[in-house]
């Protein structure tokens, strides 16, 4: 996609997100939810966040995208995610798997795998996450068999369905040093696939507004803490003209 | 309630809540424990979180008030919020019931319903939590039939116990872009009750320094992010002259 | 210890923090969990959270040192902690116990003697905690008897294992206003551990360099909201030279 292009459909996107306030169900671990949910509100989504098998497929069915990050996760987690898999299909729902620290833990790669065969619309880990899924085969060829997009995210993230590639430098290395950066970047694609035609370019069109978001905190903070909350600050605050300024692609 | 009052009450109970510092229970989601927590610290109070049935009496056994919040509400916390409920009721405690996100689940409204007919201080909610939990019944009605006080919060909170009513305008949209600031507010109100005599002026009261605290965080917030940074300093700031000038009620 | 020896190993042992980077896998409450996470990252280490029974031995296993917290403790939980010890011990992993609350819960406190009596390399809790488990006993005593480094943290922080003893009087009141601070600094002891070769020396220099870095933050905080964001900021930002000058026991 040419950065013109990506440019454009961010800014149309974020405009769409502000305008529609789609509707993200989260399941996600603790460490991530708090932050996971601010960051979705300051885009200009509504979060939700409950992993009570009981009330999960109407909080899915009431959603316009699902996230499933496999932190934590044991047998009651794996049922949830299960369960909100098959509300979210049931109603078409756009969903997002974070299969975040997979490489640290057989049980939850071997989970990883079950549920990325299940046709998750965008899968979203850094590098080493990626390589742990994939099992070491190319990501575009392993995007394409499961035709669903991929995303490693690294100083540059790398987006690929099988037939288009983008990368989008567009970041800062403190959103490495802040818990559940990554965990919430993932929440804002599935805010982007929510008001989006194609899961691609939503996909690309939300890492992009993440970084860019990344790189206007980094102007004002000392550290990671003041990064983390100036990040908030510029989630809220990007207009899309400023995105599309900003936005880059290689 | 004339607005010289209730500035004067709220004035001197959030004296007494930093005089006394007393112990709030908290059962309530993952994603609100962090900011509930800090909120408390912030206004004197001294927050516990437990949710383990073994632990939960001794907990509310050693508080000065309890807020029982129906965020992520699977059969385990069903069972800890009835064990806390009769262990508050034991010591005469006063408790809050926080009926998050009923009207996004049929399940999560029959517990509330539940729950609220054990006899609670206080209920707060949103318009909507506060609607779907009276079933469309007038408010006052609704608080008269069940002898408590009920908060619905919005541009102006509305608190109300079937024979007064006050209007308190106090506050910032910016709140509403923050997760968990609802239920914050209503461990600060639970705050109150510890140290109150009269459950309908400490519910206002709270609502009013959660309010003021939240005007006050405005002045100096670029964003969500600062904001609700800002919202703790100012809560922590929050003296008891300032309180008084600033109360607003309608 | 003397003033000038402790200053000098804190200021070489958060250099190798910096350079090796430990993994520390806490065991930690909701409460807790993103600012511990955040804490850690900010120091320099890199934080795992899982408390799933299936994962823990993973997790545990590919660490430099382990947290375990006794917040929010049920039989799940409970049931962790030993799976994650016994994998700890496995691998000799330097662990740390930090018996929080146990003063307000007997079945916490009963639990908490379990664990003592496990041999962690550190046990780090507040004074009302550590007189909890001590149960009255001289802490030196009781320190020299489970063969482990107590630290009792306080104004002044005491450090003792029976034979040595250090005070360390680095820190700020407003650490006592923000919730999770004092899991954090346990897991900031951890990070210590995974790189010293003296648990006591590492303890010791642990608690200087979170008392450093809460004097810092306190330099530019309107309250304890700004003052948790400086802390992060200012562990990230604690270089040796800095944490040497400013290091200070008695």
């Amino acid at each position: 996609m040419a950065a013109a292009a990506l440019a454009w459909n961010a800014a149309a996107l974020i405009d769409k997100i502000r305008a529609r306030r789609p509707r993200i169900h989260c399941i996600t671990n603790g460490v991530a939810q708090g932050f996971t949910a601010n960051a979705l509100l300051a885009i200009g989504a509504v979060p939700s966040m409950t992993t009570s098998p009981e009330e999960i497929g109407a909080f899915v069915g009431g959603a316009d995208a699902l996230l499933v990050n496999l932190g934590t996760l044991d047998e009651g987690r794996r049922q949830v995610i299960r369960l909100a898999i098959g509300a979210a299909k049931a109603k078409a729902l756009p969903w997002v798997l974070d299969p975040v620290f997979i490489e640290r833990s057989p049980s939850r790669a071997l989970f990883a795998r079950e549920i990325a065969a299940a046709g998750p619309t965008v899968i979203r880990g850094n590098e080493a996450e990626i390589a742990a899924l994939s099992q070491g085969r190319p990501v575009d060829a392993f995007a394409l068999g499961l035709k669903t997009v991929v995303a490693a995210t690294g100083a540059t993230d790398h987006v690929m369905d099988g037939a288009r590639v983008a990368g989008t430098p567009n970041g800062h290395p403190l959103m490495a040093k802040v818990t559940a950066m990554g965990c919430a970047g993932a929440a804002i694609i599935a805010a982007f696939l929510a008001v989006a035609e194609d899961p691609f370019e939503a996909c690309a069109c939300g890492l992009v507004a993440v970084g860019v978001a990344g790189e206007i905190a980094a102007e004002q903070a000392a550290g990671p803490g003041s990064f983390a909350v100036a990040y908030l600050d510029a989630l809220h605050g990007l207009e899309s003209g400023k995105l599309a300024t900003r936005a880059r692609v290689v």
